[in-house]
């Protein structure tokens, strides 16, 4: 994965250069992968070719990354650790931030634009479509402006559920069917693949909140105990930590039995629902 | 334009309709509307369907007004006025006009991915290619970065022009070349729309660092003297006030005299060349 972007994401060398140093520090620097995962094993399912299922997974990563280089500036989250190291605005400066995760963005859809993604240019538009929709206001940058106005509201469960299916939700499902579009799959597998990104989805977003309350910052890699020091409603808050525990484990069994149908080749998505619930970073 | 864009970028009734209203303000308070002309009255060339170019011809805007929302930035150029009213960041806040040129990005990709933009897909996934690439590392955002490092170098005046081509160049190409892509026009009209573009944009860039040394604020609608006064190299910087006069003026004549091919029907891509170089804001 990591090559792939290495690849797609290549050194600039003249004057401007700063800019793609920025943008591969963002890219480049580790993570869970958790996205590209999602979309290279979704995509093996419908024995889609490795070499287009990696550059949209690359491309699903690429905006992973801008969503946490923007997310993490002063004005946003405010936040000096990702992944072990300074952030972006840290390491760099907040304009370059700014312009490197601008440059993520766009860059993701230049890349499933390209032919090498597919030779069909309907699959190409339906992917551009489908992340436009995901990462857009109805999606990703609507679910951080609702986190930022959330801090003066209590929102209840079922508002913080809807603020992480369009912040973080969006983006999951995409890698998890943009699989499925690469393979030309049935309306019913890929109604199969939603339903298991929804639930996965949403246990992340809980086990998150667990370890932003129980874990340290050494073990997570970025600041912990932000919630509770800011008085912002998480699942944590609402339901409890034995409730929020149980429910991660109800929704990563949920999410695991809509992969039956696929049978053994569907194997790596069931290893990555136990995963996102046993996690400890 | 306004109303196309007004349409295609709804008011949010829930909790976070705050990024919209923030999106609206920076799509919808005016401008010159340059980009969306152009790529109107270049599609008109090739008799497209008026509703395909105006959806293009408000993508091309939005990404236009998202860089200067995302410009106009307390950690970029740090302006409080632009077309006569407080920039997005003043109205709003920080982060809000972060997301809300993130949003326009996104959405800007969405319409033109969307069926309504043109029948075959083949037209639409090549407007998302062109658009990408002008506006990417290599286009817009890069010569964003470069503008900044320039604050720290002694550009020349190839530099200066290289930057502009990759900061505006990048997306007044697009435009123009947006409504022959929908038109399915000629290689050698391509061609020719390139050249115009070209020249278009140099001129464009010309006259902007003259009204910034010689016009006053509220003629020009956002402040003025800045490139003096951060002691920036500019065409004007490097050429002087009647040299630059005269580039502008030749640039118009040889952007025109690449319209020969189209006859009258490109008589409002005269008049923007026109308009261009003799605008006073």
């Amino acid at each position: 994965m990591t090559r792939a972007l290495d690849t797609l994401l290549p050194i600039d060398e003249g004057p401007e250069g700063r800019l793609m140093d920025a943008v591969r520090y963002a890219a480049l620097s580790g993570g869970k992968r958790v996205r590209p995962y999602l979309t290279l094993h979704t995509a093996a399912l419908f024995n889609v070719d490795a070499k287009c299922a990696l550059r949209v997974a690359a491309a699903v990563e690429m905006v992973h990354c801008y969503s946490l280089v923007h997310d993490d500036l002063p004005a946003m989250d405010d936040d000096d650790l990702r992944r072990g190291l300074p952030t972006c605005h840290i390491q760099y400066d907040e304009a370059t931030a700014i312009l490197a995760g601008d440059a993520l963005l766009t860059r993701a859809f230049e890349v499933l634009s390209e032919d090498g993604t597919h030779q069909d240019a309907n699959v190409r538009i339906e992917l551009v479509k489908e992340l436009a929709k995901a990462s857009g206001p109805l999606g990703m940058v609507g679910g951080q402006m609702l986190d930022l106005v959330a801090h003066h509201h209590n929102l209840d469960v079922n508002e913080i559920a809807r603020l992480q299916r369009m912040k973080t939700g969006g983006l999951i499902n995409f890698a998890c069917v943009s699989g499925a579009i690469l393979g030309k799959a049935s309306e019913s597998a890929l109604h199969k693949l939603h339903s298991y990104a929804h639930d996965l989805g949403l246990a992340f977003q809980i086990v998150d909140d667990l370890l932003d309350a129980t874990a340290d910052a050494s073990a997570v890699g970025k600041r912990t105990g932000k919630d509770e020091e800011q008085g912002k409603a998480t699942f944590v808050s609402l339901m409890g930590i034995e409730n929020a525990q149980a429910q991660a484990g109800l929704l990563r069994d949920q999410a695991i039995e809509q992969l039956d149908v696929f049978g053994e080749a569907a194997d790596p998505l069931r290893d990555m629902a136990h995963f996102v619930v046993n996690r400890v970073s």
